[in-house]
């Protein structure tokens, strides 16, 4: 008789094209990117399998290019066959471009340090047939330098509070500090695109950081009066959340 | 009575994501552009109205930026609500990005003195659900130096018989010679993007051009067999035609 195999700990890369799953988490009567995940890694194991983690669950629209997952398994198959075999079975819009053997400790939620999200804005006058499912068209002139100013404001540890939606799976007493280590907003030919790096992020805080930046670059809201607007602690009085299908978790740091 | 309107000449530059289409041209029994671009005009100058021309087909799945469009209309109303109104009818995955009047021997096919493709290749291991709509993808890797010194064989009046698919909608004898005037390889990332500008393009000549140079980067053929395989005259010896949904008509010059 084969000696059985010892529990591994693997990790795993993931980019998916979030349009067509109502975001990462397993729902019941939805299709989303976890369930797909586990429905491939039973399939392969022959056996009802779940992960233990993600690195955090992605909204209803939402991509990656970067999300990172772990799961236990019992099996001495090499990690570069249960890449393969597992991308055979994934659906076209998810893929994994990394399966490594983790430490036993290593937790994909837990264990990360930080994330870095992005958000594409189309900024032209008329729609672009090419770039609607990743980005979000705005039609009226952005000014970037407003916005580059404002961005500043949300560098560092704060409360969040004011851009933080309420999270139906979290008890309202969560802590809502974070710590974001650099907003960069570049813009390319009409594309602006906002990148934010923070060691967590709350419940849609990067939409709503996007969103009450894009009233900045329209004039309905001064640079200076986002300092305010932070210590206020009102999700109320923030601006309007940016539409899920622009924003990509890019990356996940350990 | 009023003074009935002079006929006018419009050309429209327009964007579309060919996904979705059986190609530009008009056909029976099938989604293209054309039928809805036509479908609209006749909507809002509410009778069947035809466009003269476009600048040439695209193939099904491929799509453009700066399709350039022409048809003649009796019509007081300003180019800019003409544009908005087609706008808002035409589908989210077609739009017109500018519509001017132009002289009366404009003509969208005829009038053109060159046109810009792009192709787009995904050179990595694994496909990348957010780009598997607009790139194709080649997991071997790929010498883009070698692809480099054979695009410069394209450069320059050829004849390019071997590198047009035969044309059901043209006759047998038709004058298969172009001048290209630049052919350009782009690395970046993973994303290698051939640039091909010419005086015209024979039926899916871009697309066997690329697929010919992807042999040429994977070391199936040499830089140097190219000279000889314009020369022969004969599509069987050139390479595979590369899919269509990497391909972009950019820009028609006039």
């Amino acid at each position: 008789m084969p000696k059985s195999a010892a529990e591994r700990n693997i990790k795993l890369v993931m980019e998916y094209d979030g349009s067509a799953y109502f975001g990462f988490q397993r729902q019941p009567r939805h299709r989303t990117i976890q369930a797909e995940l586990e429905k491939a890694l039973s399939q392969l194991f022959n056996r009802k399998l779940k992960i233990e983690a993600a690195s955090g669950r992605t909204d209803s629209g939402t991509s990656a290019v970067g999300q990172v997952v772990n799961f236990k398994i019992k099996s001495d198959l090499p990690v570069e066959k249960i890449k393969n075999a597992l991308n055979g079975i994934l659906p076209e819009d998810i893929v994994i471009t990394s399966l490594k053997n983790a430490r036993a400790d290593f937790h994909a939620r837990y264990s990360a340090k930080g994330k870095t999200y992005e958000y594409t804005v189309l900024n032209r006058r008329e729609r672009a047939p090419l770039k609607r499912t990743h980005a979000y068209h705005v039609n009226q002139a952005l000014d970037v330098g407003l916005m580059k100013i404002a961005a500043k404001h949300f560098v560092g540890k704060h409360n969040f509070k004011s851009f933080c939606a309420a999270d139906p799976a979290k008890p309202d007493r969560e802590d809502t500090v974070r710590r974001i280590s650099a907003l960069k907003i570049i813009k390319k030919g009409d594309e602006i695109r906002f990148r934010v790096e923070a060691d967590g992020f709350l419940y849609k805080m990067v939409r709503n950081i996007v969103g009450t930046l894009i009233e900045v670059g329209l004039g309905k809201r001064s640079p200076e009066s986002i300092p305010a607007l932070l210590k206020i602690c009102d999700r109320t009085k923030a601006g309007k959340t940016a539409p899920a299908h622009g924003l990509v978790l890019v990356k996940v740091s350990y």
